[in-house]
């Protein structure tokens, strides 16, 4: 498969398992469940779903326990958009083209769909049958699971990286603090979408564990340096919301700090040692490398 | 130990243990923390805490599990109070006597604190060492408590709860609609703080759970009778909010349905049901009872 019908593949696969997902669900109010709905099902690149999936695939693990590990992240993502969004947070009315969820709905519905969107995640990996995990021993796999979108979700993680950014705003801050920030508020979902998978493969050591998340953090990385520059080079319509963005809401971006060309030469760099990490594993990289290539190229 | 007493050794124990979990925790935000440390810190009755102690007590179960389990709901509790609060939710500005986390912080700190604070129930969940849990045949254990803790938190507990509550403002909604509403918002956790010390303990046959799970629907209905009638008849100063506050946010209640004398007679009712359900039980149900009892004579 070439990297562009595979990305449709399984971007259609987690879109399926979601859609399932939501429908299998029992909720009373039905406003809540149509808010739900709106911020998983409204789009989305579905990069940290297919990062996982690629990952499960370079490494043998079952695909069917990728799709729980990708739907849990993807949970996850979803409530920070639709938190994110909101007029005390980011306050944006448009998301992939289509108003926010609170503009769609109404405040309340956004943060209580964002919410549940957050129990839904555990509930996804409380709840699946993992087929690594068949005799008692390997129990521990979903706790374990747990333990790791805990840490990269929470407040060590995508939430602490949030706070981190609203402090952020109106503010100068220096190159460390901004990579701290997005390690925390990007890296983190990323790193998990690589590290989980990894749990799920009989092969996998802990040395290449500590590669892959290696990888994992230098990709995220350049996805966020690649964002900056996108926000400044895009057009409205490519990117669904205003060009621009990041400097109208005075945030620190990399183009701010290191000039265009400086943060086009820093994310170029960031993918040589994403390749250069990724020839170390005993594994086919190939679509983890040519995932790393597109994060740098793409234009929106 | 009289009733007193031990309600305030187990206030004091469960304060003990989530301030030192929040002196454990790693946050570059320091504002994030301090108002995760607001919302899960300034006072609190501990009510779901303190079921789970005695229910865990009744059932000999280990206290230090316990922990956990009282740590984890009521992070979710004080998570679902930030939320709830919110202009865009309830619109509360005193909870306790104290301005509310957005008032004394901004709406995004109450948020993303909010948010954290629901992180860390799963986290503290997925990363407490259970001493019923050593060897692996055990370790279903922490799966189960939390797949309990998704089931009474989320869309089909506590979160979709409170979507009818929202939906039912400014609306009369028969009896009926008005239990499923106070069963999800409220019973669905203070059930939850029963029945995850149940699985605890080695003794508890399913048909036990059966009527412990009987006892906390029961009392969370009683509850929620009482805080309805409590809402009439309090004093300001009892209450640490306006007097009167759900009849001035239009919202339905158990005194209006069935006047202040038929909800009296209905709280008394249930909990002669809750005190029935326990006597069937081969445990000394003593502190369960007497919580039951406390719950409908509290006055604030």
């Amino acid at each position: 498969m070439t990297t562009l019908t595979s990305y449709k593949h399984f971007q259609q696969r987690i879109n399926d398992y979601l859609a399932a997902k939501l429908d299998s669900l029992t909720i009373n109010d039905p406003k809540l469940l149509a808010a739900m709905r709106y911020g998983l099902l409204s789009g989305g690149k579905r990069m940290r779903p297919y990062l996982a999936y690629i990952t499960g695939e370079a490494l043998h693990a079952n695909l069917h326990d990728i799709d729980a590990i990708s739907g849990a992240l993807e949970c996850i993502h979803a409530y920070s958009l639709l938190h994110d969004d909101l007029p005390a947070m980011d306050n944006d009315d448009l998301r992939r083209g289509k108003p926010t969820c609170h503009k769609a709905f109404d405040e309340a519905s956004a943060i209580l769909a964002g919410d549940a969107l957050q129990t839904l995640a555990f509930d996804i990996l409380a709840n699946h049958s993992f087929s690594t995990n068949n005799s008692p021993s390997k129990f521990p796999l979903q706790v374990k699971l747990i333990q790791q979108l805990v840490r990269a979700s929470g407040y060590q993680g995508m939430c602490g990286g949030q706070a981190l950014d609203l402090a952020a705003t109106d503010k100068a801050i220096p190159l460390s603090e901004l990579e701290t920030l997005h390690s925390l508020k990007t890296g983190a979902l990323l790193q998990a979408a690589v590290l989980m998978p990894a749990e799920c493969s009989e092969q996998v050591t802990s040395e290449h564990k500590k590669i892959l998340s290696e990888y994992a953090q230098l990709i995220g990385l350049a996805y966020q340096v690649q964002d900056d520059i996108i926000d400044l080079t895009s057009t409205e319509e490519q990117l669904g919301k205003p060009v621009g963005s990041d400097l109208a809401a005075n945030k620190s971006t990399y183009p701010a700090l290191l000039g265009l060309q400086g943060a086009q030469d820093k994310a170029e760099n960031l993918l040589q040692q994403a390749l250069q990490a990724l020839a170390r594993l005993p594994y086919n990289t190939q679509s983890l490398a040519d995932f790393a290539t597109f994060i740098v190229q793409r234009s929106h």
